[in-house]
């Protein structure tokens, strides 16, 4: 019964439901997605996408975000679903999206590009609006059953070989289409059914292009599933729990899919005046990254932009003088990001040693540190090649030690308890104002960027979502 | 390196490679698809797609198949993606195509969907046509990718919950279609990359319209590949065979990808004059269904057709002189085609005693016979429920034994040793054209099905294989 409980739960969700927490997050998380989409507009995965299907493209419906970077053949608009690929691709590519620690899921991409790109279409097509409070429903339901489906399937699906992110948020998409379309209970259930068939994503594509073509594609999966589901197309009913479902095929562990479909349910369900015992929402764990790589790497990052600060290291001499660099880590960090000497930025997202350099050195990491041009500069290159990283059982995954050795004997230290970014200390809804501003301002223009932002944190006044899109042009 | 020589074998493909046999294989595949492709046009499910799709395909380049049956709102020509998709549901939809026994792989309906919709597609954008051994070669070079990894993760992918067919027609039509651009080595490792981390299709949803999205859904996986590939977007280089790799996630046993490949790379090494030591290719194992529904019903349907001739079932008191029905079928009949009381069409295909029923009263298994009507009429029910099935551990996979036990106490035998459309008994040109005809005189007409027959046997001589798709509409 878990596919027509989770279908039950999307049909009904409506606005007045989502306590102000929930609503607060749902913002963040939109926010995060739209500086995200149109930072990575220009990369070239994006372009490269996006140049070879415009051809085929001959709707222009669809408003491709960002663009400034256009070559003579380059188009802002395309039809729907190519639309929802390319912004896709864009949100997840520079690696700087959200993420849900437990699951490691990167979940409002897909959805927040398939809900703007759906209301422009449904604006286009039928001249109805969609308003702010619509939005955030919808998102919200899309982002909760990311996370719920993912809880079931964590550890093992991810361990296995599969990139969460995109096999989850098919489904997360076609909850939130659903829930946009106001699909009834039975017509949702088909949706999710179409849309948990689309398997897509395994690890082996991390540092290549197509990582981030996995959340674009996960886009059109769940979107395609919904408007199929509501042309009446059937699936499977009982397509996550049912035998060789997703969960049994996928899942390879405990069905806990039960459970997490319960706790869904208790959240909205009625709550005391109080609000003491109020459960808290998955979307409510959504955290946002600081610096545009893999998050396990992020607490020595966040050492090394202090030390950096703290010791004046933007002075080549100073930096000269480092003999050599040694850091604590938690045990996943070798595993996922152990890449000693990466050739690309793609693959420098993968290496706790280039976060640790470009912090050292620059004091930042945003996505112009992780341009090919900077992971093969000489000097970073050589400090690349003085750090060390050894696994302490005792460190907690938002927690790093490092020691940097200087020649003249001194030994500089920090320790990181809680990262910028985690659930203890997560980010302020002003670092991400600079982080939406830092993204978005070299590609829209300084007053465009602002406009746009402020939008975003405004998001529930809009009587009509379209705004958003004709800013993000 | 599995994933650069399969590609590298892709790439090298050319016509004066492919001996005789295999050409005719290709030949009688291709016929097999486009009848089935025709026959499954005016299919419900089939129409629910184009109906929810076509609003948002504002393009009309290529062809969707069929389709008499339309309503006022419906089109026959859309994008290239939702051509491809449209048509590769119906591709599939009967469950009557052709089938490689020891995978289980349906593998030329979206092959041929999608070399027919981009030849379109290339003739109206670029006006170049598409040659009939063009065509056939990259045909080829789908099917073998296809049946080659297909080989590579069976029986256990498929018995751990998923649709073969759905998941390597992915990666057999980027194959295809790499071969039809003509895309160097690299472009091609690329496009099988893109295409492997698609995966789609779940068992759970066979007996739903689902079963045959997993068909078109594959088709459009792989050429969304091959373009992305063509315009530069990057993927693993060993995504096949790599660590968290195709391979490694899906086929969860020994690794025989590369025994696989070699096997490929033989088929189209020098042969000696006499051709003795011809390796075989899988195409040339492909066979195709004389019945719509699971191949190992069909010793059953064989038998009860036979039994109907000589006994002049088709009058209504011979059929009311049945007491019962016993069968002795192979190991694998009632997992997988157990079902006692089918509700209707699609649920019949998985029911051996609705295939032994039609066989009896009608003395034919075709898509008429598996008409949610046929499936609930009173005179089928009663027979249905008459039947028993039991295991037998000697009975080979095309092999049945069947007893009629009348009133009169006669006992009517049947031993079908090598079922019709099996390896050692295949449907004979003759037969598939036949099963041509009857899939697509009420669609097209009479005169415009056969003229369609014709240029499919004799795709080879024609210079635009626009002609196809032009008597296909």
């Amino acid at each position: 019964m878990a596919t027509i409980e989770l279908a039950t739960w999307i049909s009904k969700l409506s606005y007045p439901d989502l306590p102000q927490p929930v609503v607060d997050a749902a913002i963040r998380s939109f926010q995060n997605a739209l500086g995200c989409v149109i930072g990575g507009s220009n990369h070239l995965a994006t372009q490269r996408a996006l140049q070879a299907l415009q051809l085929v493209s001959s709707a222009s419906t669809c408003t491709v975000f960002g663009q400034s970077v256009r070559t003579p053949k380059s188009t802002s608009r395309v039809d729907l679903q190519t639309a929802v690929l390319i912004n896709g691709i864009a949100s997840h590519v520079h690696d700087y999206d959200d993420t849900h620690l437990h699951t490691v899921i990167h979940p409002a991409g897909a959805i927040v590009v398939v809900l703007l790109a759906f209301a422009e279409h449904v604006k286009l097509s039928s001249g109805k609006s969609t308003s702010g409070q619509a939005f955030i429903t919808a998102l919200v339901a899309g982002l909760e059953t990311s996370l719920r489906i993912g809880n079931a399937i964590s550890p093992n699906h991810y361990d296995e070989g599969w990139h969460i992110t995109g096999t989850v948020s098919s489904i997360a998409v076609a909850a939130a289409v659903s829930s946009f379309l106001a699909l009834d209970v039975h017509k949702t259930v088909h949706a999710i059914g179409i849309a948990a068939t689309q398997v897509t994503g395994i690890r082996v594509h991390f540092g290549t292009d197509t990582k981030a073509f996995h959340v674009g594609r996960a886009a059109q999966n769940g979107l395609l599933a919904a408007m199929l589901a509501e042309g009446g197309f059937t699936a499977a009913t009982d397509a996550l729990e049912g035998r060789r479902g997703w969960i049994e095929v996928l899942g390879n562990g405990a069905n806990t899919l039960q459970r997490e479909i319960e706790g869904l349910q208790r959240c909205s369900a009625p709550k005391n005046a109080q609000d003491l015992d109020r459960q808290l929402w998955e979307i409510e764990k959504n955290t946002f990254k600081p610096f545009p790589c893999g998050i396990v790497i992020h607490p020595i990052i966040d050492a090394c932009i202090q030390l950096h600060g703290e010791n004046n290291l933007n002075e080549d001499d100073k930096l000269a003088a480092i003999e050599k660099v040694e850091m604590r880590v938690h045990h996943l960090v070798l595993d996922l990001t152990g890449k000693k000497t990466p050739k690309n930025g793609l693959e420098a997202k993968f290496s706790v040693y280039h976060g640790a350099t470009i912090g050292l050195i620059f004091g930042s990491a945003t996505p112009r540190e992780y341009e090919d041009s900077i992971v093969n500069l000489q000097n970073v290159q050589d400090l690349r090649a003085k750090i060390s990283a050894e696994i302490d059982a005792d460190v907690r995954s938002d927690e790093a030690h490092i020691k940097v050795f200087m020649n003249d004997g001194r030994v500089l230290n920090k320790h990181v308890e809680n990262a910028v970014g985690s659930l203890a200390r997560p980010m302020t809804n002003k670092e991400l104002e600079i982080k939406f501003i830092d993204q978005t301002e070299p590609i829209l223009g300084k007053a465009a960027a602002a406009h746009l932002n402020e939008l975003a944190w405004k998001v529930l006044d809009l009587e009509d979502l379209g705004a958003v899109v004709e800013a993000s042009a």
